[in-house]
Parts: C-alpha cells; sequence; structure tokens
C-alpha cells in the first residue's frame, strides 16, 4: 500500500449503443478497451441527474418524506428529491422547487445552500444528486405529482441517526446527506 | 405535516416485462396501477445485490480503493465492494473476499461486522449493498479481477470527512458508510 502512487490505468470508451429508452433513465452498452488491450463491454445507465434538500425546520428538527417505492417494494423514509425537469435545469432550482412540492414548506432561494454531491451508484450509472441544506422553512402548500402519494414527518437529527443505525432509513442519498449535515453540525 | 399519519397509498404492480438483460443488471418495464386507477409504466433496474466494507487499520486509518469507473468517466475514491458472485452468496462472504481481493488486507470472519444497509437509487432499481466495518487486519495480498486495475490508500476519518465535504470523495455507499461509521464514534 502506498498513499501518491500514479493513478491506477484508465479504461478507454471506445464505443456506446443505446438499448433502450426508458422513462428517466436510458440503457446503454459500452465497448471498453482494458488497460492490457483487451475488449469488454460495460452496462451504462444514464440519468439526467437529480437534486436532494435537507429541510431543516427553525427547532432544528428535519422534515422528511415517506412514500412508497415500487423498485423495492417497500416504504422508505428520505430526504426530499426529485429529478431535473431537463438537464438545462440547476440543480439549486431543482432543490428549491422539489422542497416546496413534497413537503409544503416554503425556503427563499438565498436559504437554499449547497452541502454535497454524490453519484449513486458508480458501477453502471451516472446519476449524480446534489444535496442542498435549506433554513427559514415558511409552512405553504404541497404540490405533489399526479402519481406522488407522500407523507411528511420531522425528527432531530439523533433520531435520524439512529433510524440510520437502526435500518429504519435505508435511502443512500437520504443517509450520505443526513450523515454528512450531522458531521458538519460539529 | 402530521408525524403519524398513516401510510401513503401504494401502488400496485400490474406487470413486469423484462427488456435487457445486461452484464450486471437487467432492465426491466414496469406497469403500475396507480392508487386513483391510472395505470403508468416504471422503469426497473434489477441488481442481485452487493456488499462494502470500511477496513480500518490498528491505527485508525481506513483502507480506501481508488479507481477508474467508466460510468462518470473519472477517478473514484471509494470504500472496497463488490456485487455478489450469485444471489446465494451472503453479504458477509462477498464483504469479506473483496477486502481481501481489492486491498491486499486479511480480516478473520469474526472481525467483519455488519454496520448498515443501504439501496443505491431507489427510485428505479433494488441495488441493495450491506456495509461492513473490518477490523485486526493483516497484509497479504490484492487479487484483482482480470478487468480491475486499483490502489490502496489510508486516511483517518477526519481525513475522509474533508473529502466529503469538499467534493473528492462522491460515491454515495462510502459517504453513506464513511459517514455513518462516524456517528458511531460518538
Amino acid at each position: 500500500m502506498s498513499e501518491k502512487k500514479k493513478l491506477p490505468d484508465r479504461q478507454e470508451r471506445i464505443g456506446r449503443r443505446l438499448i433502450h429508452k426508458g422513462n428517466i433513465i436510458e440503457l446503454n452498452e459500452d465497448l471498453m478497451r482494458l488497460p492490457d488491450g483487451r475488449e469488454e463491454t460495460y452496462d451504462f445507465i444514464y440519468h439526467k441527474g437529480a437534486a436532494a434538500v435537507i429541510p431543516v425546520l427553525d427547532d432544528g428538527r428535519i422534515l422528511m418524506v415517506r412514500q412508497y417505492r415500487n423498485a423495492i417494494d417497500d416504504y422508505t423514509l428520505e430526504i426530499p428529491a426529485g429529478g431535473r425537469n431537463s438537464v438545462e435545469e440547476p440543480t439549486h432550482e431543482c432543490a428549491y422547487r422539489e422542497l416546496e412540492e413534497e413537503t409544503g414548506y416554503h425556503a427563499d432561494r438565498e436559504d437554499v445552500k449547497f452541502l454535497l454531491t454524490l453519484y449513486t451508484t458508480v458501477a453502471f450509472c451516472n446519476e449524480k444528486i446534489d444535496i442542498y441544506v435549506a433554513k427559514n422553512l415558511k409552512r405553504t402548500a404541497q404540490h405533489l405529482d399526479d402519481d406522488e402519494y407522500i407523507n411528511v414527518e420531522a425528527y432531530t437529527i439523533d433520531e435520524l441517526t439512529q433510524k440510520v443505525t437502526k435500518g429504519e432509513i435505508v435511502d443512500a442519498k437520504t443517509i450520505a446527506g443526513l450523515m454528512t449535515y450531522r458531521a458538519t453540525l460539529g
């Protein structure tokens, strides 16, 4: 083990074939040339990117959304999030919009501050999520998409940490966002 | 907002059609019936599940792997991880195996302990990763897959926290695992 070795060898992409355009993702097959010269195919899922937001009430509690997720056939407790409307939509605008749509709480744009960026699953997908923290929230009203059915709940960061370690929160962006937010609280 | 509302309405899956079998994922189109009776199609990516491990040296530093990731066309710094060899492989065995293969450090099975489970991207994929913490590491040798080119580096948890907040670590499982591990240190 060495801490300052040169970067490992890079693979070179020599082809990308679109296999299927889904609703929110596109499946591609990439042809890669490995450092030793061999060629291999890799799955590649294209996603246009998303934003998420940690909405912090004046008393420090965090607003969470509970909803049914078909992909895991279960309910999840997550931070509010959503895909960008288009690749042109800044993630800050997306987070600002999703906050009010999903929770029914409004924050001024300058109270929605960048926390971190993550990629959900780097082995086969380019989905990138920018996560923000929103403060100075004011109650307005939910504006859900036609297929959204969401409950809003509020918890302290200590309660949420317990939910992570007990397995009651399982969504990666939510765990990553909340636990990083916790680390920034010192 | 109420903290103890009944669960939101559930969608019902009335069909699933396999569109393409990739190398590590399968793309499906799900037909869902929404609570209001309308039908909609959803993308669903099947993945057989994975394991990851936070390898902690006796001095507290954590072993990380740096590698090229085609999906985001960049290098990442991640905790060691890998897909299960089959749906029968326990994730504990997978984590134990990947630890030595990717880092060249061995831990006894009883020193590989469960930390948390996450789903990487619940909107469209069932990829589930069980994350473990490994201690009492002993140096052996890397056994990389034919297409793996990996550097091993070691950092303290404070250095890794800085790398998360500076955007130098962007992989969701890695951020979620490390920041949860940090929270458990008190």
